[in-house]
C-alpha cells in the first residue's frame, strides 16, 4: 500500500515520500524496508533514529529516518494500520452442508455457520455474524449482529449475545452457576440455574473462557469490555463497560465490577462484593472486600499498590530487625544490671 | 402454580392463602407479586417485612406480610422449589441423525444422544442419560444412568462415571496425566498414562475442567462432591465424598483430599500431600504440605486463617517497627553514652 | 511378557529368574504377583525389601525378594516400560466418512482423521499424524509427522506443529492475542492478530490450554517442552527448549521463557520479561520481573526460596515482635526517668 494512500485511510499526516509502499506491520527492532512499524510507548523512541522501517507511526516531535505518519495514540493508529495493511478475510456467507441447523431457528443475512456448527431450536443469529466449525448454539440462544464465535464456542440456552461480539475458541456462555444446597447430611443438591447470560456489544470473551449463567436472573458484561482467555465470571456476577480482565482472573458469584477496570492476570475476586470504577489490580491480587472507585490495588487480601510494594520491600528484613531487638534487649539488660 | 400447591410440594407447612398463585422464583430485593423469594441468610431477613413478593420461604420466626412457607433450612427449599416451578425440559430419548454412535456401543433405554456427538467402540451409557452435541465418549468409556453431559464434554478411553452425574460444557475426563521421566540430556520423556478416572454417583462438574487419568491406577472423584469451572485434578489424584472445589482449584498429582472438603477459587494443593475431611480454604491458599481435618487455613504456604488474617493486618506495621526499633537503638546509645 | 524379553527390550541388566511373567505395571505399594513396579524415590526404597512384586526396576545396590531390573535411572525406564506392558493402539490410518476435509488439504500417508474432525483449505497433516474426533484445523494450519491431537483441539489459521507434537483435548493453539488499543473516550479497539504460532517438535500440551498467537511475529514454544493442562500462554511469547509448566500458569505477553525452566503450578509471569534458563518457580509464584539463570525461587513478587521459606517462618512472629519492641520501650522509658 502506498504511504499516501495509508495516511488517508488512518486520516493522520505524512512527513515523508507518500509514494513509498509498505506491505507489512512489524515490531519496530525488527521491521526493515518495506515495512510500517510504530513507537507506542517512550521505551522504544530510541529505535525510531535508527530503524531501517520505510515509515513509523509515532507521536509529534520523534526523529527518525523514515517516513513518519505522526499521531498522538500511535498505538491505536497501529490497530488501524494492521487492519488496513492485514485485511483478515471472513469466511463468505451461507450455512456449510455438515452444518445442524434447527428449521425453526433464525438466520439474518450474510450469515456464515461453518463445518458441523449446531444451531438449536428458536436460536437466532444476526446480519453477517460469522459461526464457525462446531459452534454449539443451545435452543433459544441468541446472537446479535457482525459478530464472530470461533470454532467450539457454546451459547447455552437463552443467552444473549449483542452485536459485534468476538468469541474466541471453547469459551462457554451461560453453563449452569455454581449453586448447591447442604442438607442436614451435608450432602449438596443442586440448585437449577434458570436464569441467563448477557454479554453486550463490542464485547470481546478469549479462549477457553466461562461466564455462567444466573440462578434466577442475569449474568451481565457490560458493552465494550475484554475478557482475556480460561477467566472464570461466576453466576449473577455484574461488568460494567470497557473494563479488561486478563488471563486466569475469577470472579465469584453475584460480584459487581465497575466499569474502566482493570484486572491483572490470575486476580481473584470474592463472591458478592463490589469493586468500583477505575480500580486497577496487580497480577495475582485477591479482592476479599469491597473496593472503592479509583483505587489501585496488589496482594492478598489486597491493599494500595504502594503499601504492598513497601512490605514487600521490608520483609527480607525481618530477620535482621529480629536480631536488632535481641540485641536491644541484651544491651538494656546490662544497662538495668549496672543501674 | 397455587401455594397450596407448592406447600404439599415441598413439604412445608403454608403460613397463608393457599390459593394464590406464584409463577416464578426471584431474589428477594427484586420480587414481586406473582414471585416466590426466600430469607435464607440473616443479612436478608430485613427485606421480609417490607418485600412485595406474594410468598416467601423462612426459617421459623420470620416476619413478613407475604404467604409463608416455613422451613429449617430454606436455602434447600429454595432450590427444591426452582425445580418446581421452572423445570428443565430435557431432550427428547433418540439418537440424532448426525450422532456418530459405533455399532459396538451399548445405549440404556430412554438415551438422547445429541447432533454431532461420539461414542466410541464398547461405550455404554446408562439409562435416561443425555449426551449433548458434540460429546465425545472415546472407546470404551462408560457413563451411568440419569448423567446429563453438556455439549462438548470429552471423556477418554475407559474412564467411569456413576449414576445422576453431571458435566458441563467442555469439561474433559481422562486427558492423559502430566508425566515425564528426565533423562541425563535433561530431555522429557512421556510416562504413558495407562490408567482411569472414576467419577462416582452424584458428581457434578464444571465447564472447562481437566480432571487428568492416572497414570497406572485411577484418579477418583468421590460421591456428591462437585467441581467448578477450570478445576485441574491432577493424576492419581483421590478426592472424598461431599467436597467443593470453586473454580480455578488446581490439585497435584498423587494428592488425597477428604470428605466434605471446602476450596475456595483459585486454591492449589501440591502433589503427594493429604487434606483432610472438612478442610476449609480460603480462595488463593497454596497447600504445599499434609493438612489435619477440621483446619481452616489461608494464605500461600497455607496457615490457620486466624493467624493468616491477623499477619495481614500487622504487615502494614513494619515500617512503623523499624522506626521504632531505630528510635530505641538512638535512645538506648544516648543513655549508654552518659553511663 | 517374560522378564528377560523385557530387560532385552529396555537394555536392562536383569538379576533373576528371565523366564518369569509380568503382565502390568503398578505402583509399589499396590504391586503383587505378576506385576512390574519401580523405586524412584529413595522415600521407597523401604518397600523394596517387602514388595510382592515379581520385578522391580531399581537403582544399583537396592535390596528386595524381586527379580531386579538395575538401571541408574529408574523413573526413565519405568516410562519405557510402560509403553512395552501397555501398548495404546492408534486408531488406524484413514478418513472418517463424517469427517470435513477441503479438498485443498494435504494429508500424509497413515494419517488419521477421526469423526467429525474439520481440516480446513490449504492445511497440511505429516505422515502418521492422528486427528481425534472433532479437531479443527483452520486453513492454512500445518500438523508435522507423527503427532497426536486429542478431541477437540483447535489450530487457528497459519500456525504450525513439528513432528511428534502431543496435544490434548480441549486445547487451543493460535486464538487471538489480547491486545487492544485505548482511545480518548477509554473505548478498546482491536488490535488485529495476524501472527501465528510455532510449536516445536516434541512439544505436549495439555487438555484446554491456550497458545495465543502473535500480534505480527510468531508466539514459539521450544522444542521438547512439556505444558500442562489450563495453561495460558500470551502472545509473542517465547519459550525454550525442555521447559515444563505445571498446570493453571499463566504467562503474560511477549515474556522470555528459557531452557530447562521448571514451574510449578498457578505461577503467574508478567508480560514483556525475561526468565532465564533452569529458574525453578515453586507454585503460586508471581513473577514480576525478569529473573536470572539457575535461580529458585516463590512467593509474589518472586524472590529466592530460602528468603520465602526464612520470611514464611517469620512472619508468624511480628506479634511477638511487637510486644517485645513496645517492652523495650517501656523498660528504657523507666531507665531514662531514673537517669
Amino acid at each position: 500500500m502506498r504511504l499516501d494512500d495509508l495516511a488517508l485511510g488512518l486520516g493522520l499526516e505524512l512527513l515523508g515520500d507518500g509514494a513509498l509502499e509498505v506491505r507489512r506491520v512489524v515490531g519496530i527492532e525488527k521491521a526493515g524496508p518495506g515495512d510500517l512499524s510504530f513507537v507506542g510507548h517512550p521505551r522504544y523512541a530510541g529505535h525510531a533514529a535508527t530503524t531501517r522501517a520505510t515509515a513509523l507511526i509515532v507521536p509529534p516531535g520523534v526523529e527518525t529516518p523514515a517516513a513518519r505518519l505522526v499521531c498522538a495514540n500511535p498505538y491505536l493508529a497501529y490497530a488501524r494500520a494492521l487492519a488496513l495493511l492485514h485485511p483478515q478475510p471472513l469466511p463468505p456467507p451461507g450455512v456449510h452442508p455438515s452444518a445442524q441447523v434447527d428449521p425453526t431457528a433464525e438466520l439474518g443475512p450474510g450469515v456464515h455457520v461453518g463445518p458441523l456448527a449446531v444451531v438449536g431450536a428458536g436460536a437466532r443469529v444476526g446480519a453477517r455474524s460469522v459461526l464457525h466449525a462446531q459452534v454449539v448454539l443451545y435452543p433459544g440462544a441468541a446472537v446479535g449482529a457482525d459478530c464472530r464465535l470461533h470454532a467450539a464456542v457454546q451459547v447455552r440456552e437463552g443467552c444473549r449475545l449483542g452485536d459485534r461480539v468476538v468469541v474466541q475458541n471453547g469459551a462457554v456462555i451461560g453453563a449452569d452457576g455454581f449453586g448447591f444446597a447442604r442438607d442436614e447430611q451435608g450432602r449438596y443438591h443442586k440448585i437449577p440455574q434458570v436464569g441467563v447470560v448477557v454479554i453486550e456489544d463490542d464485547v470481546e470473551i478469549g479462549a477457553l473462557t466461562a461466564v455462567d449463567r444466573s440462578a434466577t436472573a442475569e449474568t451481565r458484561i457490560g458493552r465494550g469490555t475484554k475478557l482475556d482467555n480460561l477467566v472464570q465470571i461466576g453466576h449473577s456476577v455484574q461488568v460494567g463497560q470497557d473494563t479488561v480482565m486478563a488471563a486466569q482472573v475469577g470472579v465469584a458469584g453475584s460480584a459487581r465490577i465497575g466499569s474502566g477496570v482493570m484486572l491483572g492476570g490470575q486476580v481473584g475476586i470474592a463472591g458478592h462484593i463490589s469493586v468500583g470504577d477505575g480500580v486497577v489490580a496487580v497480577g495475582q491480587t485477591g479482592i476479599t472486600g469491597s473496593i472503592e472507585a479509583g483505587r489501585q490495588i496488589a496482594g492478598t487480601p489486597a491493599m494500595d499498590v504502594r503499601s504492598w510494594r513497601r512490605n514487600a520491600a521490608l520483609a527480607p528484613r525481618l530477620p535482621e530487625l529480629l536480631r536488632r531487638v535481641r540485641e536491644l534487649e541484651r544491651r538494656l539488660a546490662a544497662l538495668e544490671g549496672k543501674g
